[in-house]
Parts: C-alpha cells; sequence; structure tokens
C-alpha cells in the first residue's frame, strides 16, 4: 500500500485557513508564493511516495538493530537519507545564512506531515534534528552554531534531545546526569538518558545530542538544569571529525510501534566523562529545552495528522475493492464494495474528518508562527505568538489522541484482515500509540493548556479566539445554503460549551486545583474538538465561494464539513459536561 | 504482573444486580447457593491467576508456531490446558448428562471473565469448545451429541467454527465450501476456511470442526447453508480414534495480538473430501450457527470486561510505585506516586467504571439467559429471553469497544513505559483490538440491533428496559445521598435521549435505512452507555444499603458510579444527537 499526499488538499489549506498570503507577504517570506508552495510540496510528495513509502512496513518487519553499541537501521534507510540530505530537505525551513532555504514553517508543515505519512519511524530522525537546530539558534553561542548548524542542515550530522532518565520522564526536576567545568570552558558530561529517538544510527557521521544535566552547584528542581551540546564525535577546529567522545549506545528498546527509529538509552561518562558544551546561560536550560519542545511537540502534532492520513488511504483502497454482503437499502441484489456499506462509510467519513480537521488546526497555528516570527510590528508578533502558544498543545494533544482513533478505525475497516500484519493497517495502530506519549503526553499538555495558557492570561486569548468562532457564525448564517445551516447549530453549541469552560477553568482553578487539573484532559478534547470543527466551517465556507472551479473538490470538502459537525461538534457539550461536574462527582482509581 | 480476580467485585454484582438468588430459586441451578458461588468463583480465581496468568506475557513473546501441519502451542499451554480439563472447567455449564456439572451460566460468565484476563489467547480454545457444544446440544443428532460431547466437556478433544473463507467474511451468503452426500449418510466436505481459531493444536488429542458448507442443490446466499461435524481424527464406534480425516492446516497468522492463539487456515478435502456428518437439518446450518455465535458473541463481550480488567490492575499497581512529579495543590513538596495526580486518576478512574459497569451489564444478560433458559412458565421464559437476546449485541459491541478505550488508557497511565513491550501493558492494547471484529464486527452487532432487535418488535423490548431505568431513578430520588442525585441526573439525561433515539430507529429505518444503519454504532453505543450506566446507579443503590457492612468497599462502588455518570453516561445525549442527524448531514468517505 503506497501513499498519495494530498497536495491539492494542502493547499487548500494553506491558501483558504491557514494565511499563506498573509505569510507570503512578509518581505522574510516573499519567495513563498503559491507557485512555490505548489512546488516545493509537489516535490516532497514525490519524495515521500516514491522513497519513504515504500520503505515504511518492511522496516516494521525489519526494525533497526542494536549490535556491540552500534545501531544498523532498517533496509533502505540509509540510502533514503543521503536523498534527503542531497535535496536539502533538513534546512527548508532554517535561516539561509547556515545554508537552510529560509522558507516558512506554513510550508513546512505539510512537508512535514508527508514525511511522516510516509515513514513515521524514517521522519523521527529529521523531526528530533530540528527541534536541536531550533535550540542552538536560539541559545547556542555563535561559535556552536557556526560549527554544528550547517553540518546538521546539509544531513551530514543529525541531532537528539536528551531528557529522560529512568526515575525522570514527565518530571525534569528528578534530573540527576550531571556536568563537570573543567576550567576550560567546556564539561564533563556523565549519566544515564533513555528514551533518546536516534540516538545512535548509521544514517550519519555525527551526532549531536542535547543534553539536560546538572551543574555541581546547581539548584535543586528545574531550576537547576543546564544544556549541553555532546557530540558523539568530537569537531575538530577545521570541523574534521575528531576522537568519539564518552558516549555509549548501551540499548535500544524494543516497542509497540516505530520500530524501525532506535529508541536508545545512552550512557554518558563511563571514561571519566563526555565532552559538552554549555548552550545559553548555566541553569537555564529548560528555557533552551522548551524552545526545542515547542517545536517538536507542534511536529508530534503534524505527525497524528499525517499516521492518520495514511491509515485513511489504506482503508478507503481496502474498502473500495473488498466486497461483502448486499445493500441495506436494497438498491443491489448483488454484494457490493464495502464501501457502500453505512457504517464503513460513517467510519471512513470519520477518519477523512478527523484528519482534515487536525490537518486544518495545524496550519492554522503554523501560520501564526510565521507572522510571530516575522510581522514587523512588536504588537502583531506578540499577538500572533499567543495564539500559537495556546495552540500548540491542543494541536500535540487533540490530532495525537485523534489519531489513535483515526488508525484503530482503519483497523475496524479492514475486518479480520486489519488483525494481521501482512496487511499493515495494523502497524498505523501500533505506530500512533507513541503519539500520545512522547514530547509530552496528553495530560501535560493539557496542564499546559490550563495553567500557562489560560490561566495565566485569564483566559483571554482563548476568548479571543472564541470571538473569532462567532465571526464565523455569523458568515454561516448569511448563507443561503443548507450545508451552511447543518454545521452552524452544532458549531454554536460547541463554541458556547468551550466559552463556558473556559470560563469554569478560569474561575475554578485557585480554589479546586484537583478537580480543574482532572478535567484538565476533557478541556483540552473540547478545545480541539472545537477549533478544529471552526476549520471545518471556514473550509465549508471557502468552498462555497470557489464551488464552480472544481465543483467535486469543494463538495467534498463541504460534505466531509457535515460528517465533522454531526460526529465531532456534537460531542462538544458532553466534553463540557465533565469539566462542569468534576469538582462534585467522586472519582475512584 | 500477575492477576488478581476481583472475586468479591464478582459476587457483589451476582447478588445485587444480575439475580443469582432469583437463579438460584429455580430447582434446575437449585446448586448455585451463595456459598457454592464463593467456592466456585474462588477456584476459578486460583487457577486463573497461579496457573494461567503467569503464561501470558511470555506466550506473548513465544506465541503458537505451526511447522509441517502441526502447531505447537507456547511454553505451559499443554500443562495448563490438562489442569484446566482435569478440574472439570469445560463442563461447567453444560448438562450432568454429558459429564458436565449443570451450573448456571451466570456463574459461568465470572468464570470465563477470570480465564480471560489470566490469559486471553489460551481462553479461546475452551470459549470456541463451548460454542460447538452449544450447537451440538441444540441441532446435533442423539448419535453425535453421543458420541463427541463427552470427550468434549472433559477436556480430550476440542471444538472450532468453522465459518469465514477467504471472499465470506461478514457476508456468509459467498461461502463456497462444498458438501457432497456419499450415500451413507456421511459426507464429502472440501473448501478453505480462514481465521479459525484453535483450527489446529497441540493441547488435545482431537479437533472438533464445525463447518458451513453447501450441498450440491443448495439455494444460493444464505439459506444454502448446512453444518458439518468434521473431526480431525475420525471416531470409532468404540469413542477411539481412528485415521486422519481429510483437513489439513496449512498456515497460521501472524497477528497484532492473541498471538499464542492459533489463527489457522484449514484446507479440507484436498485428498478426495473430508468426512463430515450433517448437524440439523440440510439448508438450516444458519439456525445452528447462530446459536453458536450468540454464546460467542456474548463470550466475547466477557473478553472484553475481561481484558479491561486485567488492562485496569496493571495499571494501577504502576501507578501506585512510580513517583513522579509534586501534587498540583501543593500538598506536597516531593514527588509523588502518579496515583495522585488527578489525570492519572481520571485514567485509572474510568478504566475501572467501563470495567465494573461491563461486568455488571453481562452479568445481569447471563442472569436472563439462565431464567429463558430454565424458568418454569413459558411465558416468563419468552420475557427473559426477549432481553437477553435485545442485551447480547450490545455486551459484545459495547464492552469490546470498550476494552480497547481502556487498555489505551493502561498504555498512556505508564507512559513512555507503555509503549515498551517488557511493559505488558501494549500487550493488552494488541490483544483488545480483535474483540471488536470477531464473532461480528461491532457493526454487525448494531446492525443485529437494529433490525433483528429493535425493529422487529417497534422497540417493545428496547422500551420496557428503559421503563425499568425509570424506576431506578425513582429509587435514586428518593435517596437523601448527594451520590444519589449526582447520578440521577445524568441517568435521566441518558434514558431519555435512549428513549427518543429508540423511536428514532422504529420511525425511519424503512424510509431512510442508510440513514439509520448509519448511526447504529452510535445507536448500541448509546444503549450501552445507558444501559451499563443503569447498573452502575443500580449498584450505588445496593452499595447504600450495604454501606455499614463493608463501608471501604461500597463507598469504592458509590464513587464509581459517580466516575461513570461524570465521564460516561455525560456523553450519552451527545451518541443521541448523531443518530437523530443521520438523515440530514451528509457523510464523506
Amino acid at each position: 500500500m503506497t501513499y498519495q499526499a494530498p497536495v491539492k488538499d494542502m493547499l487548500f489549506v494553506l491558501n483558504h485557513l491557514a494565511g499563506l498570503p498573509q505569510v507570503a507577504a512578509l518581505p522574510q517570506y516573499a519567495e513563498a508564493t503559491p507557485d512555490t508552495a505548489q512546488a516545493v510540496l509537489e516535490e516532497a510528495a514525490t519524495f515521500a511516495g516514491d522513497v519513504l513509502a515504500p520503505l515504511n512496513h518492511p522496516a516494521d518487519r525489519e526494525p533497526s538493530a542494536w549490535r556491540d553499541g552500534a545501531v544498523t537501521t532498517s533496509p533502505g534507510f540509509k540510502q533514503a537519507f543521503r536523498q534527503y540530505a542531497e535535496a536539502g530537505w533538513q534546512g527548508m525551513t532554517h535561516p539561509i545564512e547556515y545554508g537552510g532555504q529560509g522558507l516558512p514553517g506554513l510550508l513546512g508543515a505539510p512537508c512535514s506531515e508527508m514525511l511522516n505519512a510516509a515513514n513515521l519511524s524514517f521522519a523521527l530522525c529529521p523531526l528530533l534534528t530540528n527541534g536541536a537546530v531550533e535550540a542552538l539558534l536560539t541559545a547556542g553561542s555563535p561559535e556552536l552554531r557556526e560549527r554544528f548548524i550547517g553540518p546538521m542542515l546539509s544531513g551530514q550530522w543529525t541531532g537528539t534531545m536528551n531528557l529522560t532518565e529512568p526515575q525522570a520522564g514527565s518530571d525534569l526536576a528528578l534530573l540527576r546526569s550531571r556536568a563537570q567545568p573543567v576550567g576550560d570552558g567546556t564539561y564533563r558530561i556523565s549519566g544515564t538518558k533513555i528514551f533518546i529517538t536516534y540516538g545512535e544510527h548509521d544514517l550519519a557521521e555525527n551526532i549531536v545530542h542535547l543534553v539536560l544535566a546538572r551543574l555541581p552547584d546547581a539548584p535543586e528542581g528545574v531550576k537547576g538544569i543546564s544544556l549541553f551540546l555532546v557530540p558523539k564525535f568530537l569537531v575538530n577546529d577545521d570541523g574534521s571529525l575528531g576522537a568519539r567522545n564518552d558516549v555509549a549506545c548501551v540499548s535500544i528498546e524494543h516497542k509497540l510501534g516505530i520500530k524501525a527509529s532506535p529508541t536508545a538509552t545512552l550512557q554518558f561518562g563511563d571514561a571519566g566523562g563526555a565532552i559538552g558544551y554549555l548552550v545559553g546561560q548555566e541553569n537555564r536550560g529548560l528555557d533552551a529545552m522548551f524552545i526545542m519542545m515547542n517545536a517538536a511537540r507542534f511536529a508530534v502534532g503534524v505527525q497524528g495528522i499525517a499516521v492518520a492520513d495514511r491509515a485513511y488511504q489504506h482503508a478507503l483502497a481496502y474498502a473500495a475493492e473488498r466486497v461483502q454482503s448486499r445493500p441495506v437499502d436494497g438498491s443491489s441484489r448483488e454484494a457490493v464494495p464495502i464501501i457502500q456499506h453505512p457504517d464503513v462509510r460513517r467510519m471512513l467519513g470519520t477518519m477523512r474528518a478527523l484528519t482534515e480537521a487536525g490537518r486544518a488546526l495545524a496550519y492554522y497555528t503554523a501560520g501564526h508562527a510565521d507572522l510571530a516570527h516575522a510581522s514587523a510590528d512588536p504588537a502583531a508578533r506578540a499577538r500572533h505568538l499567543a495564539v500559537q502558544e495556546f495552540l500548540v498543545p491542543i494541536v500535540k494533544g487533540w490530532c495525537t489522541e485523534a489519531s489513535i482513533d483515526v488508525a484503530s478505525l482503519g483497523v475496524q475497516v479492514h475486518g479480520g484482515m486489519g488483525f494481521i500484519e501482512e496487511t499493515g493497517a495494523a502497524q498505523y495502530y501500533r505506530d500512533a500509540r507513541i503519539l500520545t506519549i512522547y514530547e509530552g503526553t496528553t495530560a501535560i499538555q493539557a496542564n499546559d493548556l490550563v495553567g500557562r495558557k489560560t490561566l495565566r492570561d485569564g483566559g483571554a486569548v482563548a476568548q479571543a479566539l472564541i470571538e473569532e468562532i462567532r465571526k464565523t457564525e455569523e458568515a454561516l448564517q448569511a448563507r443561503s445554503e443548507p450545508a451552511a445551516r447543518l454545521v452552524l447549530t452544532p458549531l454554536r453549541q460547541g463554541r458556547l460549551a468551550l466559552a463556558n469552560t473556559v470560563d469554569f477553568v478560569v474561575a475554578n482553578a485557585a480554589a479546586h486545583p484537583n478537580a480543574v487539573f482532572g478535567a484538565a484532559v476533557p478541556y483540552l478534547l473540547l478545545a480541539g474538538t472545537v477549533l478544529a470543527g471552526w476549520q471545518m466551517a471556514r473550509a465549508l465556507l471557502a468552498s462555497l465561494d470557489h464551488l464552480d472551479e472544481d465543483p467535486a473538490f469543494h463538495q467534498a470538502k463541504i460534505a466531509t464539513a457535515q460528517t465533522y459537525a454531526l460526529h465531532k461538534l456534537t460531542q462538544a457539550p458532553g466534553l463540557a459536561a465533565v469539566v462542569a461536574g468534576s469538582n462534585e462527582y467522586a472519582v475512584q482509581p
């Protein structure tokens, strides 16, 4: 089963929902014209479909393998990574001065989606490298940036994020890894890091580990954590590789999914200490790490959309071919392809609606990120940044939770064949299951949404977005088409449910923290359901406006908006009821 | 991670919710006293916990293996099956005249739950044997019953159900396997059957295949299907085993889960035709098969509860041990076990509530089955049978869909460790995924619920159950305790939502079949949510009445009823809205 990137759908979202015209109007992104966007997406689609997608299922059967400290990646990965690097994809959204192409993140999002849809395990390597590059760009000294970013953008080297330790997962305060200054400006790093994605592999010459550790005199807790760059091979002044650093891959994990991506346990400093370089200020490691994590969290949300789309395409193809049972409406005396059966349509429709809604919400967020980054007016930058920061935990949490549902529906569409590994549908169900966990579990996203993103400004950004939804309702109200009216009712109910819930969270968090944080995930799911549904309503309006240009395409968008409204927006009041009752009802674990 | 059967919880359901006193009052089940019930459950708990549970995870790593037509089961399975057989478990609910113990199915349900919770892959073998025994008891000739049932109940032989063929899954009308009468009362069977659970194995001396096939002159479609008994080894008149029959296991599947249970492709008749014996009348094979399937569907619903409870126990133990992060309410300056964090409590609470609600609904159904089977009054039998038949697709569909959610939450509670196969949580997520598929997908259950169980009687049984819920609301209303009031509100909303939905289904199915069948699964999920929530409300009332006897136990039940009400009953109106909108909103697959 291959993968065909939905370039047309992606361009529709970019142009009509996510603000590509506004982004391209900024001087920094003047190159991101509609023609460039289309060309870039089509090139990415070809690479993803032709090179990466065919490797995905075989790599699941022949995962990365560890031997004597070295990791051999799955067949074809090395060659594919060379192609990826040589085509310049790693530098696409990074600064031109370091060898990147300087394109907006809004164009990066669909390319990232394609990469991940084609091959989630492969795409994790570039994803982590992007995070490391972001951190260095923001917090690294000029010397570190100069030495390390170029080879990472060219694909000569890759990057990692080293946070987790056996006793410290979501709780970074419990970190124990140590960094000892040795007086020459470098540090000696020691400790054990687990769950390090692509912590060891054979795709590139060097690996640039970004590692959280504590200085000897550091305060306890998260305020005593610093960030260090620890290369696998030391780098000479001329940029050539020197000696092997004191970091060893002692094992990789046997996982439920994304089996081709090596998840390493790294041992730092067993031979005296790995040489590391401070990134940013001492004891301020989390600041830089949060930059990485924000980028990575958004990217994981996109992974959710990606695996959902792949699962959808797989199920759609099967449903069109598999013949079974006569139609319930008596329209045929013969068995028909199962895509004609109402419940299969419901499942595929739900899969499609969740995927398209998630995509629209994610790209919408990416558009705000670009505007936050490159707008001339500081007030505009702040405004867009606030929207972006509010939406990132929702994109991460909601799109990934949805991806599990979509992948599970994909198995269900296949019936018994879905449970057989050869079919391929089960792989998405296994792969997707990590997405609600890594880069911060859904609960961590929800706590971020409640704490930093809702309480801190008294719900101001949330209510501003809710006001935007209300304006979309006015636009729906002004249309005469029945589809607009159908979507309007549940959108309004959803918007009111969300508005009340934001008020509830703001009013009750201080007095009843256990209740509000116990309902944080339902709040996040409600916010995602409504905000993504808002995007579907906007898509509906755009398709009504452009119906004549491409009737079949836009009719499908109009129908998908209805499917989403019926199956997802109707669930918003129920989620709001969970939050509203959180302080009254007992929870028995 | 071991498994501790929740005997006390099970007895609570049997005695207070599922009608064990009424069942034990029937002459046929006079032996099923409270003491006997407790003794049987405790013995089953010991066997499940000590013998079967420790084999579960290792068997996942070392699944059944096929070689040259023979299947070797996982380490320990053979010895465990011997113990199972020798203790007489296979005959527990079957007639004494064939060597069974004649106990009611209401006691069989918890024992089956334990078996499946301990080891889903192992438990499938007895489950299928039970189905085959049921079919023979109902439709088999006295000679077939005499020859085959005894050795199946003693565990010497096992049974299978052979329905599926490559082109015929949910759609049995497409069956192609042939049966040729040879004039001596026997038939020669030929064809390919796939997905045959325990179709070949080394646990017992012989395998009794029940096989659907067509006679030469049979009508097309499902009215031309007959049922045949085809033993792996022929059986001599004295009961000893004769020649190998012409049936071969040509392969077993590589599956997502339940890896230890061999899923066989069986080839019948490659050497001239397998000798088979007609079960029941010619062309009436589906009647007997439906008996088997009804028993098996209920049993698969119980599997859902079982794997949910196992996943819950696993996650609960981890959450009590894993220390991470300080409490959000500031009650400690130190990191605490994660079970103290509100979202972990929400997840565990949801897991527990779904498991207990599903158990109560399933046992309630089993109680009606016993009353339908053994009541003296024919009118009472018919009444209980109608309730049982209405509930079976709901138990199968809703409990298994819930089990996937519960197993997925179990992974989530473990965080990153949940994704590592060694932890064990991922196995439940993989194993549970088959439960909504085999013995009829959720859509098949939902179509049954709509067609045979709702439309056929104009919603009469459904509305009678809804009236029972209303009476429970009256009982809640009469209580002064706040918990009763909290549960009352969402229960009433849920009951009204269900009542309206039944009316909608009855009113619209003929005119709008695609809409109603496209909402059949949401209807089933709504019915399950409300009916299981009703059981939780009944549990709440029972625990209020018995609070003094065991305060901690009953307080937990009261809290669990609230957790269910908050997190699940609140979702009922949203599900009803999906059904109500099904004829207006477009679905875009």
